[in-house]
């Protein structure tokens, strides 16, 4: 029977439809087949991007050409620029900023891959690394409200360049999401004594049911309200406000586990479009007690059509428990069999040796 | 330059990046292929959908029947029923509460045709006549907390049958995003003594940047914070909280408007994927004085990605100023010649004569 759920952080309501009894091959979405061709994001086509604004790159080497692992640029076409109008006007009864921020291309690694489960977890340490440094450089500018770090992979997900990166966009404003999840997060706070999502972490790990995967410091779970099919939230157990505050050593078990997660999604759906998206804690310090960072992971598998554009509500055909029991049937050796060990045949056929146009 | 623009009867906030300097064939989406094949919702083939709840239909014809204008009938597949559980849970943390509520479709037009342009403004009538009777009959279940209507036009925006229809669902809960608009609409009443949407009427009619068409008691506009390219926003003129009390009058010359609203839009953007949902305040008459109802029309032409997901925020490429001297130059001619002649032969050819499988 359907059931309604409402996400205690967002306070959402989602509709657990499941009439049709779903299973995963219904929610098969293809990425898109691969573009082939010219890629900037590849190594040695460094010059076909705007200037490097940081880099893990290899002692020696030179900005903007070969040698990096992880590279950050301008975006090509940015949403927000740095240093431009900083005013705001009121127009009757309309409010407006200027585009005053930032807006960064994080490129997660020098080969052609198109995923992250692709290059493996110890690659994605220094993509995290990097998450972290741009998003504490950027919140240092005091016009800045919000960092967001996301990610699009496929088409179907908005992603106009395969390659696989990230992107970070700092604005002036506070987003109304974030906003929503503020008020929620500090009304529990002040009501409980307690972090909502610290509660959250316990109480999935005490049930269970919807629990992906797990280490010491950091949990996978199907949130108990998930607007989408196999929707994931990725949460540290102990209670940190913001990301980009990370201690070097939890980088490798989170690297480890979101690599896990991403495995076990791609696998199961077989490479479906996703979006995943860091949410955390406004610049500035006076959120640290009642908001936790997470990162939430959205596969693009079902229609988002009038009834959510008209209120917020979701229609979401799996449970979430059905979900997670999915993804953990997933075998380790599906989740090791993701990375591509480097100079494969494949990289080499569809795009030329690298640097060569 | 970039500028961050806040609405104020939602609060999220949209960046109007204009770097690319789009134009109207930026935007070009298909619908997709017609789908050919049998047809549910063609007159004759009325076994095929669950019995019909209502239908405006010649006299002396029987339900279920041929002989009808507009049929309304339960989803095939529907989220929420009537008469099912009731009650609600708490599972520590998390709240739960059953799927009693109502999830229906209005078969809009016995011919096989896949948009209101199609038909004209004389039948939207009997649409719109159509979604405030089913609309007032739900709000009279006293477990119902809101109801909405909204339809999805092509594939892109979530309708998995092109013959033109809508959808209705009925909710034991307050959305979230009514309950946020309903939120910030009494906060303006509350200082203004006066409705926001009626503000904005006045705001848009004095500058005039922003309007696409109006009528003496209609509007229709580009908002100031529109979240995609060609968002329009249709509403009344005077204060009006609840759609469904609608006066009998109003109904020509809002379907008149509406009907050239979704023809500009169809002519200049060579019929997008669309979703549309009417916005009116909760069951109930609470609302009556802070709330205004209105129709909000959102072309699927751009991506929803992890920006959007993660913020709340959206990056809109074209300035509404822009989008709505584009939809004014469509020509009377090009709205005329939306409508489709009864009988034409790409119906027949398409589909065979009705009532055959």
């Amino acid at each position: 029977m359907a059931e309604l759920r409402q996400d205690p952080v967002s306070g959402r309501w989602v509709i657990i439809a499941t009439e049709r009894a779903a299973r995963p091959h219904d929610f098969y979405v293809s990425r898109g087949e691969p573009k082939g061709g010219f890629c900037p994001f590849c190594e040695g086509n460094e010059g076909r991007t705007p200037p490097e604004i940081t880099a893990i790159r290899e002692a020696g080497t030179a900005p903007d050409g070969p040698g990096w692992q992880v590279r950050v640029v301008a975006n090509k076409f940015p949403a927000l620029r740095p240093g431009t109008d900083r005013n705001s006007r009121d127009d009757g009864l309309y409010r407006a900023v200027g585009g005053h921020g930032a807006h960064e291309v994080i490129i997660e690694t020098p080969r052609h891959l198109t995923s992250p489960t692709q290059y493996g977890p110890e690659h994605l340490e220094l993509v995290l690394r990097t998450y972290a440094e741009r998003s504490e450089a950027l919140s240092a500018d005091e016009l800045v409200s919000y960092v967001l770090i996301f990610k699009n992979v496929g088409a179907g997900a908005g992603a106009s360049i395969e390659h696989s990166h990230s992107q970070l966009i700092a604005v002036p404003v506070m987003p109304k999401r974030v906003a929503e999840e503020m008020r929620n997060c500090a009304e529990f706070y002040r009501q409980n004594s307690r972090c909502l999502l610290c509660h959250i972490v316990e109480q999935e790990l005490r049930q269970g049911e919807r629990v992906v995967a797990e280490t010491e410091d950091f949990l996978a779970v199907t949130p108990y309200a998930s607007r989408f099919p196999f929707e994931m939230w990725v949460l540290p157990r102990k209670h940190m406000s913001h990301f980009h505050r990370l201690d070097a050593r939890h980088i490798p078990p989170l690297a480890g586990l979101l690599h896990q997660a991403l495995s076990r999604l791609e696998t199961r759906l077989k490479d479906p479009p996703f979006n995943l998206a860091i949410h955390t804690a406004p610049v500035g310090g006076e959120d640290g007690q009642h908001y936790h960072w997470h990162i939430e992971i959205i596969p693009r598998v079902t229609h988002v059509a009038g009834f959510e554009w008209g209120t917020g509500f979701y229609i979401n055909p799996m449970e979430p428990e059905t979900a997670a029991r999915y993804l953990r049937e997933v075998s380790a050796e599906a989740i090791r069999g993701k990375i591509r060990p480097v100079d494969t045949a494949g990289f080499e056929q569809l795009h030329g040796p690298p640097g060569k146009e």
